[in-house]
């Protein structure tokens, strides 16, 4: 079945101790629907300005992406300058211009508000709560969030956690989102603002699934070499989504299998800048990490 | 199979931003060998003073523990004070006292030296090649270290590596061991130094097994409530070569399930001060936890 993701389509520029990328391909929305596209036929809702080159809406072709919901809009994309210390988990803001997603509230293509699955990637809640208002029925609804939001539009976030079948932060947000520094205490507390699943992302150290059937713990696929992480929670829960989007059968059980399928294609993310790498894999590649992923588990 | 653990026994002043233990039943051999002893019959080395309380002497026995290689020496038992911030993730120590452990040079009973299994909890290194040297053939010998160790004697600890089958250690440990942040990366520079399989301890995040079968990843038992971390390593490492040394048939298969085991047996160490949850509970307790988190990982 076919997936809808909403989110930012930026230009980032990212410094590491290592190496300076200016204007890559970034933003929620990239990520996540270059992951799914993987598994699953999937339609992009996001702004770009007049600055936004024509090859990265080459790049969204060549992966399958239907744009009738990308909108060019006049002005600036939006842009992100972010640099990273050594050991790759502390990252500083270095500027950001909103540019075209400032005022942005998309209308969807009607074919749009009758897809199945709809993956809210991460941007301003009210945006994300626009989009799904316009949806007639969506299967599965999954919103992602960060601590931004958390902090300058939380009772936006709140009112979005009634509407959505799942939520996606990592660890710190959750905390954050009900003050409770213990994840596994932390998750009844999430689950009572509204959604019935919650996925937590931990980096490195894998992502933890909450639901009606009790937890399921996932491992991170085990990296040598992290180059670039920007990006990789979004390529996460787009690989997830778009495996969901691609399987029948229970929910529950095909929602573990989608965290590892997230979890995989994250793994690619991680290992060049920005869709540098993942835009090189091939399907193959993520089964073939599954399997590794899957030995590396079991007992 | 029968299981030798040799390590510290000691008293433990334990604070955290919610209470103060004084004088409880602690050191690395202490945790190691009641968790070991749900599995296996369990022979204690090690060293208390005058004023080690009978009744810890007591619950070592209730325990079923050998103490034929726990020495009474005149002078004070290795105390540790330390105080817990209120994540319980960092600590620091206030107070240490080595007393008798200061000299302390364990010569093994006889028939100590015919042991299959050699557990050597952390101690110095020079003891722990010490009581190595005393044993003859052993089957499987593992040692845990920490950070002090690599600190003030790491030309011992390394000469201990070339003797082992297996070390264990945490992850700031490990990137300390080989100067490489990235524990993936880590892992095979040190398998150069000597052992064939390496555990790295992630804490609340699982562990990680490197051997010649590739990697194991392991979750850990996700808890609500942490209410003393002190002595988790060891209860890991201990319940870890208890199962082993219970078990026939392969070491690699067997290996990954000592894993699951050890980290099951160390989440009801962190449930209370000291030794205190673990002492009540039953090897059916553990193997409940088991079959839980065999669920929380399969999918």
């Amino acid at each position: 079945m076919s997936l809808l993701v909403v989110g930012t389509t930026a230009l980032d520029s990212i410094k590491t101790p290592y190496a300076e990328n200016p204007r890559l391909l970034g933003g929620s929305a990239s990520h996540a629907a270059v992951a799914a596209s993987f598994f699953a036929p999937t339609h992009l809702v996001g702004a770009v300005g007049e600055d936004f080159p024509r090859k990265y809406i080459n790049l969204y072709r060549r992966h399958g992406l239907c744009l009738e919901g990308l909108d060019q809009l006049p002005g600036q994309t939006f842009h992100w300058s972010g640099e990273y210390e050594v050991n790759m988990n502390n990252r500083r803001t270095l500027d950001t211009v909103l540019g075209v997603i400032e005022n942005y509230s998309p209308t969807l293509p009607a074919a749009y508000t009758r897809l199945p699955y709809l993956l809210l990637a991460n941007i301003a809640p009210d945006l994300q709560g626009h989009v799904l208002s316009q949806m007639k029925r969506p299967k599965f609804v999954v919103a992602d969030t960060m601590d931004l939001w958390l902090n300058i539009a939380r009772p936006a976030v709140l009112k979005l956690l009634k509407r959505i079948d799942c939520l996606v932060l990592n660890d710190s947000e959750a905390a954050q989102l009900v003050e409770e520094d213990n994840i596994v205490a932390a998750l009844p507390r999430i689950h009572k603002l509204g959604p019935k699943y919650v996925i937590v992302k931990k980096g490195e150290h894998g992502a933890i699934l909450s639901g009606p059937k009790g937890l399921f713990v996932a491992p991170a696929y085990p990296l040598k070499k992290v180059v670039d992480p920007t990006g990789a929670g979004d390529s996460f829960v787009g690989g997830l989504m778009g495996y969901l989007a691609s399987q029948k059968g229970s929910l529950d059980k095909n929602l573990r299998a989608a965290i590892i399928h997230g979890t995989v294609t994250a793994s690619y993310c991680c290992e060049d800048f920005g869709l540098k790498k993942t835009t090189k894999v091939k399907k193959t590649d993520i089964s073939k990490r599954v399997r590794e992923l899957t030995k590396m588990v079991s007992w």
